[in-house]
């Protein structure tokens, strides 16, 4: 699973460039504790950035949406996007203002999307995607019907152009910084679950299922 | 401070026309909770979205980086640029997979950035950017000095052309649904701070100040 990837000039890290990363596993296992993307795409000169949730299988993204959606418009025009997945893990608390910096890692994906429009597929995509979000919910729920299923839209991007940026572990001061008389030192931070708020219309006797109550994003790597 | 905000045909919600929100106060508010923001600018017909920290005032946005940044270059060039914050509030469990959705609180900025050249304002910007990320951070690191000032670009974007789209609530199932024997709900969802680790090379005697042990994101709006 992790053969190499070349940066283009487009994907390769600039800023900071030791931070960056190009290798299939670290973006991987990025994309698969996220959750929430940010769609890049152009109009008329002007780039505009939508956040939606994704899903991945292999080396393909899947995002959904409404058929009347702008942005799946654009992205089904076959234009180039970019899809970017950031997940903060902290803040680095430096002795010095110029050294203050944050943990996180993201990813970014440059390429072309393509509407996933075989009925089948569809379904497999839109499963998918819900397994990406909340493991387990897909067995437990409604399945589309037709009429929903022509509503909505599933684009798939093949992970080809990408890069990973990471940034972890300590502050790192200049060495005379280092007697200055301050606190320093990582504040994490992590998107946590709070406690499940029932549905005021719920079945009596519907507890809530394991798959909500021990709710978290470190899942194992897929594949 | 909230005086209207027309939607520009750029702006308006499309999707979800109902939950698009034009007010200067709500986009304030998300504003001031988030504190990442991921910015798109395009290069050659590519578009990128690059994750960044940023600050408001009144009713401005700034961003800072290495001069060295391609985004930096980018914004630079008074070419559009989008800002776009997103919180995410929670997963909305429904009782169909089709209306499974996420709560969630977003804002879009559409416009050119500025570069903040005078020395005065980048300081005082930068000011600006610590306390929105960290208040009380500031007073108690080293100042940026002449050299870090030239190495640091900040970036202002006028927030002029701007919408936020905001989901709230519970699951909103079809009627028929509603009999479905399953638990629905909502699983709330929070960035939160973990317990601070201090530095290894820390000086005797400090401690973890009071704006890292208390830190949260729920700060009353700025003005």
């Amino acid at each position: 699973m992790s053969q190499p990837n070349s940066p283009t000039p487009r994907t390769r890290v600039v800023r900071e460039a030791h931070r960056g990363v190009y290798d299939r596993e670290t973006a991987y296992r990025i994309l698969d504790e996220g959750f929430l993307c940010h769609v890049g795409f152009s109009i008329d000169g002007q780039p505009f950035v939508i956040p939606t949730l994704y899903g991945r299988k292999d080396d393909q993204l899947f995002v959904h949406g409404s058929a009347a959606s702008r942005m799946l418009k654009q992205m089904r025009e076959s234009l180039p996007v970019c899809v970017t997945v950031t997940l903060v893990d902290g803040f680095v608390l430096a002795r010095s203002i110029f050294n203050q910096s944050m943990n996180y890692r993201s990813v970014v994906v440059l390429g072309k999307a393509t509407l996933v429009d075989d009925p089948a597929q569809k379904l497999e995509a839109l499963h998918l995607l819900s397994e990406h979000i909340i493991p387990g919910r897909w067995d437990d729920v409604r399945q589309p019907n037709e009429r929903e299923l022509k509503q909505t839209s599933v684009l798939r991007l093949p992970i080809e152009e990408f890069s990973s940026k990471v940034r972890a572990g300590g502050a790192i001061d200049d060495e005379e910084d280092y007697s200055f008389p301050t606190w320093a030192g990582v504040l994490p931070l992590q998107m946590k679950p709070g406690e499940p708020i029932a549905d005021e219309r719920l079945l009596e006797g519907q507890q809530v299922p394991k798959y909500v109550r021990d709710y978290s994003r470190n899942q194992p790597i897929k594949n």
